[in-house]
């Protein structure tokens, strides 16, 4: 059996004889000498066949990924290579064996690559050869047993939830699994194994967590794939603060034992509300300033038309600061963030410029006093450039808060392995849906409303807040959850207020409901998504990197064409038909 | 937040203050002082309210079930349990709080119960607060972890592999997942990733393991679950030792860490044909002796008909004896294990005594020789009983080991916690399927024969045998695997060996053969099967017992009341109908 990994070898192991094992990275010939860099999962070493080697002849054959196993002394290198965890050291081979031959790869097997995805993807075996995805995948299995462990300490329990689940008409749309047993019956996959980590609350774990396969059939965005995996956790007899608590020394834990990174706790919170006022979005992203800033006070008299016009209508100006940027903003460049703030429904883009003067789009038509109410707002400087948007509130903070990102990444504001995290608490109860024409939940129908808002619950759904927690890292949500709700009185409020008869009730929850009657605790709980974890800490924004053998965006997996045709047999067997 | 446990609770606490949380188990009034038994997941401990407290009141409204909180001081019991861990004490209340009620629960939470399993499952939620099922799920954690970080130890990395998968004709019935983007085509839920962890191979992973989620749409028998997990494990570069080497560790470690039972290793290692010929299993249970012995020799020129005419076809006649148990068996009880060979397809079987004579079925129609070489070969001592059968090889095998196995249960030779443990290797290559009117593969087509039978392959299908090998627990097979083939060649010869066409290869094994041609290295593996393994840790025979929310013997959850009907809507998306 092998023995060594490649990357441990180095000058202190010069004079020992090893035996070596793995794939032909590169063959070259100098001066008579083969040269060969021979990789195995952990590195590169290479190796050295002189002319007068019995195996000189056989070392000629072999080409890039072909298997090898080479015995050898290590000795060291003449030319070093300081680049290479090896590069002291090489191994004069005294015996080559070949193990495998390879056919010529579609791609380099390097650490950048020019092959396009799709190709990188009908082929992932030799993808995962190269370090970039490896070390994707090593990291991905460092996070999940730090997690592991770290929870085993703290007295959960991992606890298997099933994947072949009960199909509930609520929320995303379900994977479907036809029955044979049981003809025209179906499971569903679970898109979260929220019902039963409630359940298991109710069934006295206390503690429970699971690294948990979940599933949704949703047309999918560029980082979203059909199956993800989520860090589920639930907890009993907590409150707010002892989830976000044991989930902050969860992640700090992590980033230490991962990445060597310390996260100082505990986090900073803040109130979904003010994460709207100031950045526009409910998950922030504070690597870098720019907060938001409402600057309807200095337009008040104003009388410029548009603006006169939007704040009579109970709309709003705000603005964001780009600190010393004014001369590095051209008017096309200006003009390209007025059309990226349109694709978020505003309706334009003012700009200002501190100059000698406050110049702009709208600046001739500004008064002295309100020049300098604006300058005195966002306390501006020499060289600064503000954006303005003027609107309704949700608009003109959606808009800012993603002109932000897009203005932090283009001037090269955020730095790599900077870690800014945060809790975004006390979300909305409920959001007003347009197209059913009543108050929907904003989580799920068990979220916990603030103690202060459950007598709102039927009174002033708009004004009511919820005992839930959003966990952000660098501007993506990494995770969140809430508290659930225990009380039998609370949760009937909660259905009134939903607007559910007792038949969708049973219909839609009902086992579940009845089991919150046999004595269930106080409890709460969250999640966190693997695979965003895993981007984070690998540094990437493409979440196929951090999967073994992700699906295509059409959820397709192009190595080995699935999903595919299946026989009539099958289908007869499962009682369904294709519908032509 | 909760911070103490129950069952920490001991005499060194007398004195403290402490706050709990769980669920009322039991409540009794002795003259007029309340004790309630307080259980939460670690254990129970006594909670007294005297009458003077202010809480009396409120806890004579307590139930069964009810959650509570309560602070009070520990005290030294007078009257001490001490079958209890927290025996020595009990805790007198100076604050309760209700924190929800509890209706009557459907049977009682207690460890022996006489709840019939389908009320049992109905409730999960309730039967998980049970200690008898709670502590296999922490017993199932346990052996996850320790697995995990053994594994890690060694080097492997735990890498996910697909849910949604290509549906493969070989094998047993896939689950399959109707394709709602691609019209008319499915995914089939992985019954192993065996394809998978081959393809981490060829993608210079070396060292894999998984503990996945695996499917089978069979029908099920009673150890059986339509999902289950497997503990999957995959290396690069080893032999057959070098995976049973590591894999024998690997369960030491788990019983070492979960039971604190010491394995001692190397563990015995026994060919197939060996188990078939002495315990007629390929999975010996060997707490007990009871070798099958052929006695064949001794009727050589017996004169009894369908003795000597099943010897004449070719047949044999082999014995089991069993030690000092001739008085304990009647005619009666004969009869009965003469029914249970018969469903083996025994035809009959056939008992000798050894008392002063030789007696029994056969005893008047042996001659002294005969009866002579029989106590010889047999090594009977009095008061044996022996029990024969005759007839062609594999039957006399089959159901004298199963007999075997029967008896030892009736006799009580097998000790709790007795763990025996071995490997069954060189398991025949090929199997001939009557159906089929072909050899067919024993395990699946990339199994590597055996160095010295590549050559039989295409001759001598029946002496080939391979590098396969099974963990056998106490008569269970508790996971098994191979060396595969790397070798284009060796897997050339092995699917003409199968008769399969070019045609069959791509359709079957497309990709995947491909994928084997760019660099493979040598390479083998296991699957231990998790849920048995826990079965065996907790001493329980029912497969329920050790999974959370398992599915009955038709494939139902009968507390989610899943397979269920869904909506024409959902069918409609996915492009499917059922058939009438």
């Amino acid at each position: 059996m092998k023995t060594i990994w490649n990357n441990k070898l180095n000058i202190k192991n010069v004079g020992e004889v090893v035996t070596l094992y793995g794939w032909v990275s590169k063959k070259r010939n100098l001066g008579g000498l083969i040269f060969i860099d021979l990789r195995d999962r952990s590195g590169i070493v290479q190796l050295v066949i002189r002319p007068e080697n019995k195996y000189y002849e056989l070392a000629e054959t072999l080409k890039n990924e072909y298997v090898i196993t080479v015995s050898g002394t290590v000795v060291e290198r003449e030319s070093k290579n300081e680049k290479m965890a090896t590069g002291e050291i090489e191994v004069e081979v005294t015996e080559l064996t070949l193990l495998n031959e390879a056919l010529e790869p579609p791609f380099q097997i390097t650490d950048n690559t020019n092959a396009l995805e799709d190709t990188r993807l009908k082929y992932r075996y030799l993808d995962i050869r190269r370090g970039e995805i490896k070390e994707k995948l090593e990291t991905r299995h460092k996070i999940m047993l730090a997690i592991r462990n770290f929870l085993n300490g703290e007295d959960f329990l991992e606890i298997e939830t099933p994947i072949l689940c009960k199909s509930t008409p609520e929320g995303a749309r379900d994977y479907l699994v036809p029955s044979r047993v049981n003809k025209g019956t179906f499971y569903a996959l679970p898109q979260s194994p929220q019902i039963f980590k409630q359940l298991l609350m109710v069934g006295g774990i206390e503690k429970y967590f699971q690294i948990a396969k979940c599933f949704r059939d949703e047309d999918l965005r560029a980082d979203r794939q059909p199956e993800f995996t989520q860090v589920d956790i639930e907890m009993s007899f907590v409150t707010e603060d002892d989830v976000m608590g044991l989930t902050e020394k969860l992640i700090a834990h992590v980033f230490k034992e991962v990445k060597g990174v310390e996260i100082s706790l505990p986090l900073q919170r803040m109130k979904y509300d003010d994460a709207i006022k100031n950045y526009g979005s409910d998950k922030p992203d504070l690597r870098f300033d720019m907060a938001i800033k409402d600057v309807t006070e200095a337009f008040k008299s104003t009388e410029i038309a548009f603006i006169k016009d939007a704040l009579e209508k109970n709309g709003i100006i705000n603005g964001i600061v780009v600190k010393d940027a004014a001369d590095k903003y051209s008017r096309k460049e200006i003009d390209k963030c007025t059309d990226f703030v349109k694709t978020y429904k505003a309706t334009g883009l003012i700009y200002l410029k501190k100059e000698a003067e406050l110049t702009g789009s709208i600046a001739k038509l500004l008064t002295k006093e309100e020049k300098e109410n604006i300058v005195d707002i966002l306390h501006l400087e020499e060289n600064d450039l503000v954006f303005l948007v003027v609107g309704d509130y949700n608009m003109v903070k959606t808009s800012l808060g993603a002109l932000r990102c897009k203005l932090a990444k283009d001037l090269g504001l955020i730095k790599e392995d900077d870690y800014k995290l945060l809790w975004v608490t006390d979300f909305p109860t409920f959001e007003y849906s347009e197209e059913e024409g009543r108050f929907v939940a904003c989580h799920h129908p068990f979220t916990a409303p603030k103690d202060e808002d459950i007598e709102k619950l039927l009174t002033n759904k708009s004004h009511c807040y919820s005992k839930a927690y959003d966990i952000v890292i660098n501007g993506y949500e990494a995770g969140g959850g809430s508290i659930r709700i225990h009380d039998a009185k609370v949760q009937e409020k909660m259905f009134e207020a939903l607007e559910l008869t007792s038949d969708d009730i049973e219909q839609k929850f009902g086992f579940f409901v009845r089991a919150l009657k046999y004595g269930t605790p106080p409890h709460g709980g969250l999640a966190l998504g693997l695979d965003r974890l895993t981007m984070l800490l690998t540094n990437t924004e493409n979440i196929r990197d951090v999967i073994a053998f992700p699906k295509t965006a059409s959820a397709s997996d192009l190595m080995s064409e699935c999903p595919n045709k299946v026989s009539d047999d099958q289908l007869k067997e499962l009682h369904i038909k294709i519908e032509k």
